[in-house]
């Protein structure tokens, strides 16, 4: 039985990686971390959990919780783990680290969008960067994984056919997506009350949201390109999701089923993305709860461009299910382990 | 393996039955069907499905259906399973009826409510009311089971145990209950359209909702007593989950604390209703996507009554939930086999 | 032109006042008071207001407030108002109090309901409560108006006509009412988050709601009769509404048309409390954004009850909208004036 | 005072005709139009018109109605308003279509996107494309005006001051939009049901909706050179607003604050387009209920790209206020009469 800790357990997503756990069969969590929440019964923030989760919140010790447990998972506002980290503690427990602190691989492309200094640059390196059907022989040997955001997973999966043929232009990319409010957090914002964002749409974060460049770095690496996208992204009123609608030009002539097998090709091994037949859009509502993502292309012929679209559970492949995902690979076991949960509807 | 088939596949009720059994693991689907939806796939109609049920819908043809299977729920409107059902029928497959045609035990009753002449009145002296927690050795041994309501199941559970222990005034009941919208199934109807229904409450079935005759008769079964209630609906702009609050007269003088003893011996066996800390209500999103029912009682002092909450999920164990324990039992399983999937929280 | 100012601009209910203030065509507003944003510009708070509110946000100093304005609409937290309020102040403008500090004529009942030392009772008395379909003489020569709250102002008109009649009993009431979150305020509070409550029911303030006092005294004014209830609220996923479900015992025998008849009879001068035809059931979506109270009472024959409804905009008869109706009664207006705007839906 | 008449009066664009009407000092209706409710109260239909429209519903005949009134709006589905039209009907009544079928002025292209033949081909020079802001010297001596489409007119605001200028690329633009609910009409159909549209964003109309060749008119007319675009809706889980992203190349370099002053310069001289301050973005929630459109610019300096924003309600400005404004204009009234009601939050 693998013993897990969760830093930041009573936010949305380490809420979540409690949800999937308690349905895994070689998990057992051990420490529900939580800053805000310290010294309080976890399944009286979150009441689904009652009689399910009959544990007090800890604080966030990772020195302590590391000789506890044999994975951590930090699901913490940037700047937390690469803090705490030291090679002490990654000579005994597995992180896989749900925050950006190790996704990009230059530190000063992350403190200039981040705006904040990077306290551990040292492992950056060694990090891997956690989408496990592009690096997944690099994932089971790591210590330290960095989970990838939910914008960048699902546009990740959205593009990346197209990119990996060398068919777009990539620095033509256009990606307007948008997301249900659990990936806003937990935290008690004005912003973020019901009758605030109820029925109201919005883009945030417009010319500037801090996905950018990790969207860009890892389009780079899948296109040999260097890659320059626009990115914004949009605020719905809804708790679930995510959904991308990406824009690239053609630098050839194709069929749209001839883009469509790109699609095919890349992810006919993969148990977690599923390309949806010919014609039919990727809806936010059919992935609910689970770990797949939902892609398909349609070409646009009086422009020649094409349209690239992704849906995703921001909270699930987005965070919490993707991490679980990681963990799997991590520790030898069958990769959709705890994972096979349908979604659900309505 | 349990071989299934699911009439009235393509209803949310029939989809949730899907849902769940797709994580049993042991019963297999052999047969979807649906009337408006014979011979289309059954994952062009819910998306979720993609990948996951290869099926084809296949019309609702019970008599063919029975030689394939071992079990069948009817998640059909009322009507259909009474007219079909037959002593060959039941001597090949048990029937799990979700509608209400054997629910009530007085024909005339339910010709009366509903408004239908019952085709087949020789089985509803046999057909076992499915409500697990109170008749759970007569399931095991049924080959009819008449799958309790959404309402009476939620109604019941909050009202039971003051019903039994003879400490309310069984005339006195007012059941105020609040639906997702799910529970008004998947027919186009312009009252159920999302610009309708959202940013609405309402009433409905004031004064005559088909639901009173089944919570009446239940409850006078608990209580030993003539029971006579008052019971108003109200649609709710959400997908899923109900809540009852429901009053009624004490016969006698208790604490809080005593009443909600009640609770806790009436349940402490049960997995799937959970008694609530003492003065915390039961909220539908803690239950969302869970077989669990959620309740809690509160002493008004002033008045000398008593306010009994509930709060469950619709779909699940208001139905598809509720009609797969129902089968464990029938064939032998372990009664949560299938079940355990915790609340989904946002 | 009467000249206005707001102190608790920038909560929900302040923000509601504004706009209806805007196409009222005999007033302006001359202060917009706000202790959280004082000194923002009013417009970059509320969006709606760009282009239409060029002010700057005041403090709430209502010492200097009364020597500009004519009338001050107080639409603060509990305390704020009979803090402030003097001889001297009352000398100069008229208040509207939309908080609970002058509604209930008991100190007592208030501190003992509301928890708070009462500063200036010597103001109770003279405090007219400022239900203008009840009190419309004694409004029209106030100075001090306390503005009912938006559940006992839907309870009230869902239940008036019948304990004006005197023919239910007055200590059978339970109301259990259904609001939309605007009702619960601006403030960040992480219960009140999108993710929250949307998809959610619960109840709230059970067997103690600070609202049931005011209810109770209004109705026993009405009734002649003490009266003692039991009042539920639940918080639903919407923005605005209150729907009110009352029940009581009737103390004779009535028809649902006699009954019908009592709400006619009672309401058939008034602008803003429309008697729904017989059989219909209020709902929130067809009030909201109006003054309109929409009220209908049904029989239940088996029972020898009778179930009360009533639907309200929380923010507008519930609180805004009531208090312009009040204010134009205080300055010998059109009691419509400003008021007349349709519902809008959807 | 101006007689009007309501085609197509039970859908959400005619209802919402009504509203506005009933707060226009100058006009009555005298005729409430609708084939589905032919002869029922309209109240019946929309509860919120209880006591303030008396009217029975009558049917389609436009001949009657033109002898009865000065001004009819048809807010029907295409083919209507072109099948009834002649020259004799446009001698007595002015015409205000809600539908596409004189908004495009080549007809094969017309009957390309729609899939109609279209019957009336002879009127499309004569009506004037209601754009009151484009066109308003043209609506003034107009018979017949083609009201704009939602997303159209929404696109064509957000669009228009850049393409007016010259510094965009006409056929690099992308149009990402997005529109709550009430945008996809009144009919019965499972997909418009809440439980399929709550908790879920798509895409609709991938690479082909309808809306294209309308906005590449407009905008082609305001650049003078040939405009292609991408376009793609998307359904937001809310009643109304429509929000729109659009992104173009820039043909030269310029900074944010030129850019925006395009903006300014474009709307200086108008009542119903608000150019938001630097920096701030469009909401739905901000224009809801008014007749608003608000906009504004960003510049994404590293890609050399504008995201181009605008924000609307689709029931307003992008149906029934920008029908109005446009009867107001034909009729020689202020062109913002009963058109000023502020945006109504939350």
């Amino acid at each position: 039985m693998i013993k897990a800790g969760i830093i930041g357990s009573t936010g949305y997503a380490g809420q979540e990686i409690v949800r999937i756990l308690l349905g895994h069969k070689d998990v057992e969590i051990c420490w529900y971390g939580s800053r805000s929440y310290a010294d309080q019964a976890y399944a009286d923030i979150f009441g689904n959990m009652f009689e399910l989760v009959p544990d007090i919140c800890k604080g966030e010790d990772l020195e302590k919780l590391c000789d506890q447990v044999d994975v951590v998972f930090t699901a913490t506002p940037q700047g937390l783990c690469s803090s705490l980290v030291s090679e002490e503690i990654l000579s005994k427990v597995k992180i896989i680290d749900l925050s950006a602190d190790f996704r990009i691989k230059d530190a000063a492309v992350y403190e200039d969008w981040y705006g904040l200094h990077h306290p551990s640059p040292q492992f950056i390196e060694e990090a891997v960067y956690g989408l496990c059907e592009i690096n997944r022989d690099a994932i089971k040997k790591a210590r330290l994984v960095a989970n990838p955001g939910c914008y960048p997973t699902c546009s990740f999966f959205s593009i990346y056919p197209l990119a990996r043929a060398g068919v777009i232009d990539m620095k033509s990319i256009i990606i307007d997506a948008k997301s249900g409010t659990s990936g806003a957090g937990r935290g008690a914002k004005v912003q973020n009350l019901y009758c605030e964002v109820n029925e109201n749409i919005k883009a945030y974060g417009v010319a500037g949201h801090r996905h950018t460049p990790e969207i860009e770095e890892q389009l780079s690496y899948a296109s040999g390109q260097e890659t320059l996208i626009i990115f914004t992204p949009h605020l719905v009123p809804m708790n679930r999701g995510i959904l991308v609608t990406a824009y690239a030009d053609l630098k050839g002539s194709y069929s749209e089923e001839e883009l469509r097998q790109f699609y095919i090709d890349a992810y006919k091994d993969e148990s977690f993305v599923r390309v949806l037949k010919s014609g039919v859009n990727p809806e936010t509502r059919w992935v609910e709860g689970s770990n797949y993502t939902d892609v398909n292309v349609r070409l646009e012929k009086r422009t020649g461009r094409v349209i690239m679209m992704g849906a995703m559970d921001n909270l699930v492949k987005g965070a919490a299910g993707q991490a679980v995902q990681n963990m799997n690979l991590m520790f030898g076991l069958e990769e959709t382990e705890g994972l096979m949960m349908p979604p659900m509807f309505p």
